[in-house]
Order: C-alpha cells, then sequence, then structure tokens
C-alpha cells in the first residue's frame, strides 16, 4: 500500500465551492449547458490547469484533465471521473465528488511527485442528469461510441433550445473526437444514492454490477361504473386490475428474489371518483436486476400477469415498453483492487449492485470498469438533504488514490 | 285492475321538452339554483297549472302540484314524484322522468274523471343531485325534518353564491312550512342507473331497500425511496399500500357475498414517478349493504385491512369517515301492491335494491315508501348517453298509475 494521503480538508473545501455554483433555496441548480453549469466547468476547468492538467474538451463538451505519464506516448491513460451537472434542487455530491476527488487524487500524485508508468485523465462528462436534454448518461455514452454525436447535438432541451447551440453558447464546443481518448480503464467514484451502506453500516462499496432496467407504462381499459347499482360480478374495474399488478409486480420480485427490485411508481384511474368504478387507469412498471437473464424473467412474469389480470377481470391491457436498458457487469480485476485497497486502509467493504445509471456503465462499453460507491444518509438522493459523512467522502477518496496509484503504477 | 291508460307518446314528448331545457353539447346541464332549472320548474309548474293541481312551494323550494280528493280535507295525500335538477352531462331521465311520468298519471286520471278518496301530490323536490350544493337530496331531506331548514338556506355553493338567496333570485323561495304535507304513501318512479334489469332482461323493478353508504378517504405514509437502489426488504411503500387496500377492498365485497358492493374509485401517489417508491399514497373506499348488520361487518374488515397492511409494509395508515347513510327498508306493502299491478300488466319484474341514493330514502322517514325501476341501457347514467327503452319508459309510468290509483282509491 502506498503511504499517499489525501488532503480531506482540500477535498472538502473544493466540494463546498463548487457546490456554491448554481446553489439556491431548494438546493443545487446547476442543469446541463444552462450559465450555472459553465460557471461549474470553468472552475473545474481552472482547477486542472491549477494542477498542470492537460485539459481537452470534445465535441459533445466533455471536459478531460490529463496528468502525463512516464511515456504518455505509449500507454492509454487510465480514467477517471464523473459529472458536474445537477437535477433541480440537487445536493452537492452527486457527480462532483467523483470529479473533485480525482483532482485531489492528482493533487497529491504532483505534491509527491509521483511518476506513473501511464497518463491519468480526469473526465468530467457532459449531461449524466439529462433532465434537460435526453437522453441522460449523453456525454459519456457518445464518448463510448454508443450514440451518434450528430444526434445529440441536435437534442432539443425541455425549454425548446438544441444542445448544440447551448454548447457554443456556454463555449464548451470542443474539438476532439469523440472517444479519441481510449482509457486502459475507467473508475469512478460516487455516492451511492441508496441506503444500503447507509443500512449496512459499510464504510465503502464495491460496485461489481449495474442493474438492467426495463420501464413499462401499462394502460388499462375496462367500464366505468356506478359503485353503488353495479354489483361486482358485473364490473370490469379498471383501477382493481390497476392494483392487481401493482401487488402482482411486488409479488414477482419476491418470487424471483437475488437482486430483482420491481416498483409500481406512478398510477392514475379515471374518472378517479370515490363512488364511480374506475373505467380506465395507468399504472408504470419499474424492474431493475443485474443479470439480464433475470430481468428477462421479471419482464416474462409482467406479461403473464397482466394476461391473467385482463382475462380475471374482463378488462383490456397494453403495456408500452418506455425504457430498456441491459445490466452491465463491472471488470472483476478492478473490483479486486478497490476491495484490496480498501481492505488495506482498514475499511468495512461491501461488494453491491448499482441501482442507478451512472457514466461508468457507458465507459464499461469500451474498457474495463468499475465504481466505488460511499454511504448516502438514508439513501436520499436527487434532494438538498443528500448527505455523506465528511469521514466517509475522505475514506472513498482515500480509497480511489490508492486505486489509481496501483493502476497507474503498473 | 284498472282500465286506465297512460298516453305513451304524450309522456315522452314532455320528456323530450323538459330535457330541452338546459341541453348543450354535453348534456342536460340544469344543475339546482341555476337560471336553467328555474326555467324548468316554471314549465313543471306550468304542467302542473293545465292539470288544474294547486301548486305548493315549500320554504326550500320543494313543488307540490297537489290533485284534491273526494274528500281533501279528511285524508293525507298520497305523494309521489322526484326531482328536475340535474348533473353537469345529464342525461334527459334522471329525476324528470319520475316527475312527468306523475304529471302522466294525473292527466290519465283527470281525462278519465277518477276521483280518488285522497288527493294525490305531485313532487318535484329541490337538489336532489347535490352537485353545486351539499347534502344532495336536500329538498326531500328537509321536508322528512333531517335537516333544518336554516342550515340548508345557509349552505353555500361551489360558486360561492348561498342557497337561499339563489332560491329567492329564481323566485322559488316558497311560503308553506317544510314538511307541512305530511303524505300517506310516497311512490318514486325512477330509472335504475344500474345495470342489473338491463342484464337480467326484466322490465320492472320493485326496489324493497336502498343501500347504505359508507364512504372513507385513506390516506398512507411510507417512505419515497429510490426505486433502483431501494432494496425490496427496506421499503415502506405507500402505493404497494394503497393496491393491497384496493385488492382487500374486493376481496370483502367477496367475502360477504349478499348485496355487499365495495369500490375503490380514487387513488393518488406522491411523488408519482416512475422511478421513486412512492412515500405517501391515498384511495378512497365505497362500502354499500342494504342491511346496516352487514355494512358494520364490512367497515370492522376495512379497518381490519388497513391494521394488517400498515403492520405488513411498515406504513402508517389513517381512515377518515367521509360519509356514512345507514340502509333504508322500504314499505311492504307498497312493494307488495307495485308487484301485484306490474304483474297483472303481464311485466317480468324483479325484487331488487337501489345503489344510488333517492328523495325516496328521505321520505321513507316520515311514511311507507317504496320505489318503481325501469331499465337503464348499459347501467349508464349521469352521462348524455343515459338511455331507457322507451317502451319501459310507458310500462313504468302504466304501473305508477296503477298503484297510484289502487292506493288513492282505497
Amino acid at each position: 500500500m502506498s503511504e499517499l494521503q489525501i488532503d480531506g480538508p482540500r477535498l472538502l473545501e473544493k466540494l463546498d465551492e463548487l457546490g456554491q455554483i448554481g446553489m439556491s433555496t431548494n438546493g443545487v441548480n446547476r442543469v446541463a449547458l444552462t450559465d450555472e453549469d459553465k460557471l461549474g466547468r470553468d472552475r473545474v476547468v481552472a482547477w486542472m490547469q491549477e494542477l498542470d492538467l492537460e485539459v481537452r474538451v470534445d465535441q459533445i463538451g466533455n471536459i478531460f484533465g490529463i496528468r502525463a505519464g512516464r511515456n504518455d506516448s505509449a500507454k492509454p491513460p487510465l480514467m477517471t471521473g464523473s459529472h458536474i451537472d445537477s437535477v433541480i434542487g440537487a445536493g452537492t455530491l452527486d457527480g462532483s465528488y467523483g470529479v473533485l476527488a480525482a483532482l485531489e487524487v492528482i493533487n497529491v500524485l504532483n505534491e509527491n511527485q509521483v511518476e506513473c508508468h501511464r497518463p491519468i485523465a480526469v473526465a468530467a462528462f457532459t449531461n449524466e442528469e439529462g433532465i434537460r436534454f435526453q437522453p441522460d448518461m449523453m456525454g459519456s455514452l457518445v464518448a463510448a461510441g454508443g450514440y451518434p454525436l450528430e444526434q445529440a447535438l441536435d437534442t432539443i432541451g425541455t425549454d425548446g433550445r438544441r444542445l448544440g447551440d447551448e454548447l457554443i453558447r456556454i463555449g464548451y464546443a470542443g474539438q476532439d473526437a469523440c472517444g479519441s481518448i481510449r482509457p486502459s480503464a475507467f473508475i469512478e467514484l460516487h455516492i451511492e444514492q441508496g441506503p444500503v451502506l447507509d443500512n449496512t453500516g459499510d464504510q465503502l462499496g464495491i460496485v461489481q454490477d449495474l442493474q438492467g432496467i426495463s420501464w413499462s407504462e401499462i394502460t388499462i381499459e375496462g367500464q366505468a361504473n356506478h359503485a353503488g347499482t353495479t354489483p361486482m360480478s358485473m364490473r370490469n374495474d379498471a383501477g382493481y386490475a390497476a392494483a392487481s399488478i401493482i401487488t402482482g409486480v411486488r409479488d414477482i420480485a419476491t418470487r424471483l428474489d437475488g437482486g430483482q427490485v420491481a416498483t409500481s411508481g406512478s398510477v392514475s384511474f379515471g374518472p378517479n371518483a370515490i363512488n364511480v368504478v374506475p373505467g380506465v387507469a395507468k399504472v408504470t412498471v419499474d424492474l431493475r436486476n443485474s443479470v439480464e437473464s433475470q430481468l428477462l424473467r421479471a419482464e416474462e412474469e409482467l406479461d403473464a400477469l397482466i394476461r391473467n389480470t385482463s382475462e380475471a377481470e374482463g378488462v383490456s391491457i397494453e403495456l408500452q415498453r418506455l425504457a430498456r436498458f441491459q445490466p452491465v457487469q463491472f471488470d472483476a480485476a478492478i473490483c479486486r483492487c478497490i476491495e484490496q485497497s480498501a481492505t488495506e486502509l482498514g475499511l468495512r467493504t461491501r461488494r453491491m449492485t448499482s441501482g442507478a445509471g451512472h457514466d461508468a456503465q457507458m465507459m464499461a462499453r469500451i474498457c474495463p470498469t468499475a465504481m466505488i460507491f460511499v454511504p448516502s444518509t438514508e439513501g436520499i438522493s436527487h434532494n438538498a438533504a443528500e448527505h455523506t459523512d465528511p469521514d466517509d467522502l475522505i475514506n472513498g477518496a482515500q480509497t480511489l488514490l490508492q486505486v489509481l496509484h496501483r493502476l497507474a503504477t503498473c
């Protein structure tokens, strides 16, 4: 284990400084390619320059700060980082923590004049949150070759603005071809955004995979009827069918067990009156699993649930697939490296699955990738109340330092 | 059986004429105490006067057209009728049919110079629908002594107007004390507003009771969480709890069987997002039964369902009772009289329970009461598509004529 130590207060100070950019009464508003995002980018670029990193910006606006290796022409860079764009009313950690912890690692390597065998690139990807321009994780997806650049630039935002025009407006329409930096590996440090570590008391998560996601909207058509005069046997109750699907979706998760999660987060009935049997209903289903075959099985069980419910209640049911992403398996060797580093630091670790999407899942398409999680208090995220203990933030950054040092010097 | 015959075309013509008052693109809009209601009232009063009825209006605006009996000072009148106010976007039959069929009966008695032993009063009660001023069935409730006149007059409508002022404005703040006419019996002819007769193929319903109603709003508080990162075992899902209650409410109706109906017509989740485990949910429950002890049992089972759901899912649940009416038993002798009359007319009859509220349930507090139902096509009501076959409308009126003739001449 290296004796290198990150400077915790310095990291926390930078997190606080970046967190002030776009801060409002409801939390951080640094939505992709807004004026606030530009100010945040300018700050990160200035910090990269202070650290003597070579700053490069690609055509989708991803920012890379590159620290040369001993022989930088010979080896592809080791890459780390995350994003600095935010949702509306965000906390200060989501994304920013991974970028600023990476800069802190560079700072320590510079201070200690550590020469690495390969370059280290710190990435701040464009538009990870996807709340103004869709899809989310766009910058890393384009960099990984998973989405055409022109299509991304032509994306129209919720405010009617074109992404490519907004990139030019804020001065981050770069010259580099997307994907021109092909890393040897990618490590993303991030807050968990879920309750697992906070509940188990573990200090660090080694993220070995990322859930696949299947989103559906289910529309049910029955027959609206008088709640008093319609005998139970004559009903075609769209609301009851929706409720049966919601409870059935829970049953699917329970039956499949393992990592399967299933959620019905949104519902509506029509006409939605206390004394009318619902004639129409809509319900959404969010299925996630880190194993593709299991996710497929959950989808099949949902289809069967819909068929059975339709038949039993005499209603017509249609399923529309809103989104579908396959699970991502992270690199076993990098996971072992993270685990070893954290264990040497004396941290209680846990192998885990990411339930949220991250830039790392896109980078996993082109290089060995893994993630490091630190606990999120009560699992709260995408909310101004988002919080991680400073000690946990410092432990995460210290682990990242050990992992990067190990991988960059080998 | 009397040889008297109602004039079907004349009845249908009046139904059509009254139906044009307040008719709009969405159906009939003759909401209580609006200008359209006034025009409808004026028309009904004019028809009463054409039939030589003595028109009386009480202080809540109920209209009574009274046909004298052979010795009208000696006997309390036999009363029939319904209401002419409508919901928004109504059909032409709900309420109006009972009033106009009663006037047609009077017309036939007059034409045939039938002298009855007792007076017959045709009632058009104020504000049965209750969509502008609550509670519904207000005119008959006040006439039956179940609600203080002053409180009714002080009711503020959904448009901010005071009921008493609106009565004066449209010229129907009458002088008679409410309840000053105490009938010997009350018979209400009405469309079923449900699918039973349409489904069974019966032509006429003898309504022997009216369901009691228990309305509740159930509020659930759990914990909003990320749909991907929150393991199933760590959830306190308000939406799942709401769905469990909706399916459980159906189970209650199935278990109690008999006439028990149970409906969850309205639901909401918060934050109601596809990828968030619901933190809050609301659901309504409408329980109806014609037997009070059974309705009480259904309420107890709902309480148990809530306790069990709260415990199983780790959520807090509160029930607020929004409304509670006891079931009404109609008069057995009048039901037999209706059945006998209809059978003599060769109609296929069915004893049944009213699932909707009617003025008759209020009148049942002060005199022997029953109702006659005619089929509603597909059970559709409170909708411009409300429809009853003209033959069924005529059969219903013919039955009413026979029943009134029998009861008024005895």
